[in-house]
């Protein structure tokens, strides 16, 4: 199994990073991908982590699919490089919801991501220097037959459960529609079977915030001397994306209309520049993301969610839904500015027309979108059960 | 009364611009404006439009107020020089709910602004060049404060009414509060007492991707050739606003998951930069806003809405409210996810709980905030009884 070099955690983002408990697997350079958009890839290579073991007849596996700036940690400590904490903590693990003590779970960095896998900032396999703007233009799809082959590779013939939440859910759902016959159960948590003109219009101001970013150098920016990169251009982006995370009333809640703590307060506020402590929540998220996600990447996966749309090429919404067959749980957030809990009920309405088992449990949290990410509790609640009963056929 | 060259129209923006029917008020250098974060403008210019005449008694001016991007010209043609038609063509007018036979109606671009009144693009009258970055914050209040001056100069003791929607309508409560003897009614539309936390993060990110923009040069853009301005920086700012102004299921009904007109539609938009018909649209709406409208003055009305806050200096909320004696009508929109109607069924809420008489009217438009532009009709049908009975006591 090929592996890549861990890079020092400097703080400031490098091409690849920290190996932690990560594992890689290459597709065979002989067998490049052929992308949805046209054109291929080769020796795509897919991070990922697993938790528990697959059991011997290969029917205890479940797939994890993570959102825009996740990775392969879903569950685990901040340690060993790893510079950030399992994003589903205490819904992946011993006697969670997600029981690795019964299930062999897996999640993988997507292609095109920054953590491990293929992405903008890999090599080229023509001339070794990174990508950059000849990376192509991805879909859910594609990350999606990406994971197959990786399914492959584990051995996996189809998963007892695909579950993910935001574009987790995207894949989730993509990999019901794609591979009906790869999954038994399903999983899509406040997320959407195409994207709506709002949701493109978010991810649209975003890539522009980005290219007004002279750093960015139209996606050429790898030779950048360290900090001279699309840093803020990024952090802008990515303060468009949190607030549509987000709630007005929690927002207000934390905030309100304080004043930055720890800033210089002139006149209470009477200054261009000085920031309310709300700017400064933004910022600091952004700088964060600036630090450990590539810009190339966060466009990448953006556009791919973009262009998420199961009926694309199959007839339509309702033809492609109707390649699935599998028990369903489709949950929602009350309060998802982003994916309103609309989206998530016609997944479930649609599913429900075509005789497919569905249900749909709305995640009473006032947080907003990421609510899938904090109240793991209730997504856990209705996570458990669903399986048990998937389980017990 | 100081009169302003007319300049020619370029398409793109120039400091200063054409006149068409407005008129201008200087304030006398000698009596230079206070700022309430500190330091004075002088010779504060208001250009202003009016309609109707002034009754014997005074008795019959009403204050129509604009929001951000807005200007004097409420009502009119797109001649002469006007760039834009009235904003509020169709509810003032002879006969209309504001029936300019009746009313001696006044709407005058706010201080700070870029549509004759003296904002960031002035000349400084220290050295005659453009304030650019020497132009101070600005408040609601300030606006306010350089209206009265207006209001003083026209003979207009008392208004009948002040009418605004958005930032028109934090106008309007601030007169209202600050001038509670100069007001005998009060229309906020589709506005807040106090910007929330949400509403300051959507600001604030307008002003970081101006900000990045190279060309918008910290302010100083002024000497720049043409077209060599921050455009870009003010339309994806503009990008961001629209979204908020409007809303998810019209974007829905009007967009879809099309393509944009007229773009090449290389692989069925499998191109980073291939537009989304939405993304066309933003970008139309950037361009053009560009093209009539000040940086400068964007980001700098931008943070006075940011600032606005009716409470601050005056013991909070519900004590600088209870300054208002005056009937009030407050108007919401049930889709407007900039300013939820929340805000304005709590303006009601606290009126009424003082004792001042108030109503509350939604607007049942899908358009969200730009409703109160769109669904003229149905502010018509709310303001034109309102102003009846307040008129007949």
């Amino acid at each position: 199994m090929p592996q890549v070099e861990p890079l020092p955690v400097t703080g400031a983002w490098m091409p690849g990073d920290p190996v932690g408990h990560r594992q890689f697997f290459t597709i065979p350079p002989e067998r490049p991908m052929a992308l949805d958009g046209g054109g291929k890839l080769r020796g795509v290579t897919l991070a990922y982590e697993t938790w528990g073991a697959l059991n011997a007849d290969r029917s205890n596996a479940i797939l994890v699919c993570h959102a825009w700036t996740g990775d392969a940690h879903a569950e685990g400590p901040q340690v060993d490089g790893q510079q950030t904490l399992g994003w589903w903590n205490g819904v992946i693990g011993p006697g969670c919801a997600i029981d690795t003590d019964r299930y062999f779970v897996v999640c993988s960095n997507v292609l095109g991501g920054c953590q491990g896998s293929t992405g903008p900032a890999s090599p080229h396999p023509d001339d070794g220097r990174p990508y950059g703007s000849r990376f192509p233009v991805l879909t859910i799809r594609d990350m999606v037959r990406a994971q197959a082959r990786l399914a492959d590779h584990l051995g996996v013939e189809s998963w007892a459960s695909v579950i993910g939440g935001s574009m987790g859910g995207m894949q989730a759902l993509e990999w019901a529609v794609t591979f009906p016959d790869r999954v038994r159960s399903l999983v899509p948590i406040a997320t959407c079977a195409y994207a709506t003109a709002q949701q493109i219009a978010w991810g649209a101001i975003g890539r522009r915030a980005i290219k007004l970013d002279p750093k960015w150098r139209g996606g050429d920016y790898y030779d950048a001397a360290p900090g001279d990169g699309p840093a803020e251009g990024l952090s802008v982006a990515r303060m468009v994306a949190q607030v549509t995370f987000r709630s007005d009333n929690v927002f207000t809640e934390k905030f309100g209309r304080e004043l930055a703590v720890g800033d210089p307060h002139p006149e209470a506020g009477f200054d261009l520049w000085q920031r309310f402590e709300v700017e400064r929540y933004l910022d600091y998220h952004g700088d964060q993301l600036a630090k450990r996600f590539d810009t190339n990447s966060y466009i990448v996966i953006g556009k791919a969610m973009d262009l998420h749309d199961v009926g694309r090429n199959r007839n339509g919404f309702a033809s492609a839904m109707s390649r699935i067959k599998v028990p369903t749980l489709s949950m929602g957030i009350w309060s998802d500015i982003l994916y309103p809990s609309y989206q998530q009920r016609e997944i479930r309405e649609i599913l429900v027309s075509q005789g497919t088992p569905c249900e749909y449990v709305e995640i009473d949290s006032p947080h907003g979108h990421d609510a899938f990410l904090l109240s793991k509790d209730q997504v856990s609640a209705a996570l458990a059960p669903f399986l048990d009963k998937v389980e017990k056929g």
